[in-house]
């Protein structure tokens, strides 16, 4: 039987693992870093940058923030997401469930979904399980997510518990509706070869052109938990897994204990990704635990506050000492930003209030974060990951050691 | 006798003209708009898309910004606003006189020059013909301009009277001072040629590797005094010579007639620069009359709010006209932001409050600005340029005919 996508394991080191996940619209080597486009744009990086000089092959859209604005009546209309941005690889979409969690003052929670009131105009809104799968499905992105309650990070055990079980009959509506809408006419996409995208899977290959849906992990700090969250959305079944709520506040030894305990039981078949993680040496201990898929918004956040992602650490160029420093952001780093241009230069265009400063800096973030994952593909495969990671993790207070 | 520069007339049809000027770094097609990059960058714009996609061959640089911020001595240290920002074409400094005195109430003039405190932390600072010499040499432009007092638009005759006496004393200082540093050990840039720059002049040609001053001619509307200060200009002698005070706030009819009456007398043999003008419409009709260049903000200061030039007139992409509409910003426009995006997701951009917006809008903005003026030169080259312009203005007001 054909699938949505497919994936498999090419090498691995330990508990890391190499991998190739095939859909629709384009072939993406794991482990993977997905920038996010938030409002369907890379914030400060045209497209063709990401295509051209960085090669991502898959970014994330945010189900919230595009249901509330253009709406989703506008993005069905002009195409769904793809057509409507011209990203022509692949997109994952969040449940927009984190992005109405955040708002702790402006919802209501009842077990058919959520109600909220918009954060750009206050208008009410709502969405479920049912309605995330609908908007999702016009959105049209390659892998979709289940729509899942979050509890706060130091959340004690009988909340967590609540909100695991919510979170697997949400789970099991989601699965239902997005079974449903699979099958209506029209939901497998078309337009999926365009000369933008020459990595895009070949038509007539095993694959069926339709979404692939995610099950989410929760379970807050509390292993016991977290167990039961794993094989009852396990049992739920999907295409691929997500820890969730994590980096969401509480102590990094958490989230890594919570990664160790957690991981090796995820199945080993289909893709493991980590929502919302995070620095450099997250990515890496998470990958060193087996897991497959990033998200994260801190290359363009950090970048648009002068946050510079280097092999020596974080630096923050409005720093006085970058103020005639000729050098460029990482000497090691190859992508066009560093090729060309110095802190100095970058240091003034930030302390003169010119967008470019963002835009530079929020490209050389982006390329930091896909090259880390590039290179710790090639130490897996070549059997030299721990090595490769211990390294790493040794230069990073070479800038700054004091920290930003 | 070498020379900074060459101007040499290619055709002409009527009082257009078509030309070249070579300067030690590019060769420049007249009629020629020159993006302005303020502080030492193309707002959202970066150098890279203007060097494939556009090929400007010459940018504007702003003396006052650059000389508060970063400062001079950190430029200077750092090779040059060339070196420094990494933009290996020609350069034309203004000489930051026009920026003071838009600091009304922050300025002391004298005859020696012009005391004013910062805009950006209060300091008193000074600039004077001697230094706006020094300072624009620091910078290394390819074409500095004269330090000369702008008058406002509507200045009555003695007022205009007065400023144009102290303006043709501070042409002799402004000369006097480029003599001598032009002259100084070092003042001949180095490292010209660069594999970013293949339109560089070659080694060995007929020109002197310094820089170029043009001078200014200012007189408001009045003109007798417009004569006046361009015979006394000419008299002081420079390399070009640029029309200042117009675009000033003045009503459009005397632009123009000051441009019928002025630019006739002008020294053919001499690039003619007619200072920040300004519209689509604006350009065409300096061009009938003479003028070969040109620089405005509007092209990326209307792309930050949304205003775009097409060849069907301006259109505000707020307007929820757009909010649907599949359609490129101008279908005849071949840039890389109308080749890919739609006016609906540059509405949506806009409206989200991303930064890509301003980014995507000003990249075509300052496209069109320099395809018109290649059409310009292309209409002129033939004799067309009459029906050209007709045609063109003709169009304008196809888009939102009640201006925006």
């Amino acid at each position: 039987m054909s699938k949505p996508i497919d994936f498999q394991i090419t090498g691995s080191d330990g508990e890391a693992r190499t991998g190739t996940i095939t859909t629709r619209r384009s072939l993406i080597e794991t482990p993977v870093f997905m920038p996010v486009g938030t409002q369907g744009a890379m914030k400060g990086i045209r497209f063709e940058w990401l295509e051209d000089e960085m090669d991502a092959r898959i970014i994330l859209g945010n189900t919230y923030h595009l249901f509330l604005r253009p709406g989703i009546e506008t993005i069905r209309k002009l195409g769904g997401l793809h057509k409507f941005s011209t990203w022509d690889r692949s997109i994952l979409t969040d449940s927009g469930g984190f992005q109405v969690f955040s708002l702790t003052d402006l919802r209501k929670l009842s077990e058919d979904g959520v109600e909220f009131r918009s954060h750009i105009d206050g208008n009410k809104c709502f969405l479920s399980p049912e309605i995330s799968m609908e908007v999702q499905n016009i959105l049209d992105s390659e892998i979709a997510m289940a729509f899942d309650e979050c509890p706060p990070g130091d959340a004690g055990y009988e909340a967590t518990k609540k909100s695991l079980e919510l979170t697997v009959r949400w789970a099991k509506r989601s699965k239902k509706r997005f079974d449903e809408v699979q099958s209506e006419p029209g939901a497998v996409a078309t337009g999926l070869f365009s000369s933008r995208n020459p990595v895009a899977t070949a038509p007539g290959s095993d694959l069926n052109g339709k979404q692939a849906l995610f099950g989410i992990i929760q379970g807050a700090g509390h292993f016991d938990l977290r167990t039961e969250s794993l094989e009852r959305t396990v049992e739920v079944g999907f295409d691929g897994y997500a820890i969730g709520g994590l980096s969401v506040g509480e102590e990094k030894s958490v989230m890594y204990s919570v990664l160790e305990h957690t991981v090796p039981k995820m199945p080993k078949e289909a893709p493991r990704y980590l929502m919302g993680v995070g620095t450099p040496e997250d990515l890496l201990e998470a990958v060193s635990q087996g897991i497959d898929m990033f998200d994260c918004v801190m290359p363009t956040r950090n970048g648009r506050t002068g946050g510079v992602f280097t092999s020596a650490g974080k630096i923050n160029i409005r720093n006085a000492r970058y103020t005639e420093d000729p050098s460029p952001l990482d000497a090691e780093c190859g992508c066009s930003v560093c090729r060309r241009y110095s802190r100095a230069y970058l240091r003034h265009l930030y302390q003169a209030g010119e967008m470019n400063a963002a835009i530079l800096i929020s490209h050389h973030n982006v390329a930091f974060y896909l090259n880390l994952m590039r290179n710790t593909r090639e130490a897996i495969g070549v059997g030299n990951f721990p090595a490769f990671k211990r390294n790493f993790l040794a230069r990073l207070t070479e800038n700054e050691p004091l920290g930003v």
